[in-house]
């Protein structure tokens, strides 16, 4: 034991397959960082190294290790029918999964109890406290070989609220769920089955589809899932051996410039590109009647434009621009123990009392966004823009 | 002499007041780099150095040397009630000049012909020839103390072409007379005075107005302006003293960005936040009704979209998108110089055969986008987005 870092580097680095000067540089440069608080012997990688994804995890346990894949990235497609062909060549059919707007957190078990790690490998308090009510923890005792990989969503998540899904509070649908050795992925059927078979909830799945009938059933699909704002598919080889791939709907990507067109200071700038170039693609790929694409304008104009005015007009009553989330817990450490976790990841938060709703505590979060409110202050004392 | 470089090192550095070891330096880093052909004792400051603004140029002349600075960045204001009364505070009066929308150059005496310098210190032989015939000579002999700084704007204009201006070909507006010992600008009813005298064209003078009636007026230029896709304004101190601002219509703003996302791949993303932010100011100083936003919202969209989807559909017939300019000479030499200026600019370019009109030859040049066109060949056939 290496009491300086809570694990035995040595050890970790011939797990790892990397020599252990190489393992103490990864860990000077901050590379290879440990969790906070309990979790400190649970080093997450803040970046990719040779092979292992950003976000991996790497946990000591009985003397050896066990190392939780990050997320595969998935890749856009910007026109469904070649981006299909392409894809998903030598396979006859694809399944198609509901892609949720939540967030993605990984769940396994430790110590005897459940952790939720985020994209970047955190464990986050919350997340951690709701997967030991949200999940049965049979499979983990029962499958100590697999991680399941899902979506944090619902209205009461301090991430990315949504209300759109009928939900009361929070739920954790799967989406993955792979082996700890080489994150290599169960197949999508047996998948959904083991899942099931443990009572978890899941995301909607749409059907199989031949190869050439996919596009226009996605595209089906789709048009539904933006009528009721939901975000899009993923469409997987069946047997999770092809990169699956994604494709999403104009209304949840108008959705996400509205939010983040609030901040516009902050996120306005690297979100905006990519989502005005899928508009442009979708509106072709749908081959769009002049009444439809000055719709989609309308769309995209007012994403943008709607939102930043609402924040400037709220800097001019003097209100702090922010966001406005909730969390409910059953145990009320979980809300302090919340809040340090924010604020050391540099989030600006003010937390409300909380308030007892049955057997939990709601809290009320606003997120303060310093970097807008600020720039938008400057700008009506007549601060010039460079 | 310093064969290689063409002018005498060591008294550049003296005349700099840089040690010529740092001199040497910014060669070698190419800080500081000739221009091309005729023009290769001419160094241009492709970086600001002490002091020194980008674009810079350094000549010699009779063994002494000639500075000629930079184009001042004129900063923008985003709501004018509190930009103009910050930046110009101490004063009492501003005037309103047109922004127009073409190119700035310089125009300044060398081995008895004018040459004409880009924003970034290029001698530009389009530019050179134009402004042989434009300008008075006259003016630069009796004047050798000073440079003149204006826009090249019009439809024969191989950067910004503009049909707005009721001209024929191209003229030479100028906005700006600086002294080359410190750059430092006449007062601008002298200015005007002295541009008259010579019989130059000027950029359109809309006044002088009190500060305190200057943002209702301005404002009211700007909607004219915008109803004719013109670009803008600049305010200035009359005496030159305080730094100039800009503000700039709404209309003008979208036709950039039609512009820009013809070459989404290229342009589109530098360009957009900057003008999607003025967009929202904009509004909120006009304070809008939802039947104007809902205009402005489409508007954006539009600029956006409508340009976007026009370059897919070229992709999609197998056309390579492109920009087309055109130039009008008199000497068919500039031509050649001038294709072969823009390929070392790294422009790729296709000349149509001159076209003879009157005294002139016209050309026609397409600008390929490389980048755009491969990236929507690339989607076309299956390519995802990362």
């Amino acid at each position: 034991m290496n009491g300086d870092i809570g694990i035995d580097v040595e050890k970790a680095a011939e797990f790892l397959e990397l020599p252990p000067s190489r393992f103490y540089k990864l860990l000077d440069k901050k590379t290879i960082v440990r969790n906070w608080d309990e979790y400190e012997d649970i080093l997450r990688f803040d970046n990719h190294v040779s092979g292992i994804e950003t976000g991996s995890v790497l946990i000591e346990k009985n003397d050896t290790f066990e190392m939780i894949r990050g997320f595969p990235k998935i890749k856009r497609a910007m026109i469904l029918i070649p981006s299909i062909e392409k894809n998903f060549q030598g396979i006859e059919s694809v399944i198609v999964e509901e892609k949720m707007n939540g967030y993605n957190v990984r769940v396994t078990e430790y110590k005897e109890k459940l952790i939720a790690l985020t994209r970047s490998g955190h464990v986050c308090p919350y997340s951690t406290e709701r997967a030991q009510h949200l999940l049965n923890h049979d499979f983990f005792r029962e499958h100590p070989e697999l991680v399941v990989y899902g979506e944090m969503a619902g209205p009461d998540n301090p991430y990315v609220p949504k209300d759109i899904y009928g939900l009361d509070s929070l739920d954790f649908f799967v989406f993955d769920i792979r082996f700890k050795s080489d994150g290599s992925p169960l197949p999508v059927s047996e998948r959904r089955k083991l899942a099931s078979d443990y009572g978890f909830s899941q995301v909607e799945l749409f059907g199989e589809f031949d190869i050439e009938e996919a596009p226009a059933e996605i595209t089906r699909i789709i048009k539904e899932l933006g009528e009721k704002e939901h975000e899009g598919v993923v469409i997987k080889d069946p047997e999770m051996v092809l990169q699956p791939i994604k494709y999403t709907c104009s209304q949840s990507n108008c959705a996400d410039l509205r939010h983040a067109f609030k901040f516009y200071n902050d996120s306005g700038r690297d979100y905006m590109f990519p989502r005005v170039v899928r508009e442009g693609f979708q509106s072709f790929e749908w081959n769009e009647s002049e009444e439809e694409l000055k719709k989609r304008c309308l769309r995209l104009g007012e994403s943008i434009l709607r939102p930043m005015i609402q924040s400037i007009r709220e800097v001019q009553r003097n209100e702090r621009i922010s966001d406005e989330v909730r969390i409910r817990v059953r145990d009320r450490d979980t809300i302090y123990k919340f809040k340090s976790y924010l604020e050391r990841l540099g989030v600006d938060v003010i937390f409300s009392s909380p308030e007892r709703i049955g057997d939990d505590y709601l809290v009320r979060i606003s997120k303060i966004n310093r970097s807008t409110t600020d720039k938008t202050k400057g700008i009506m004392e007549g601060q010039l823009w460079s």
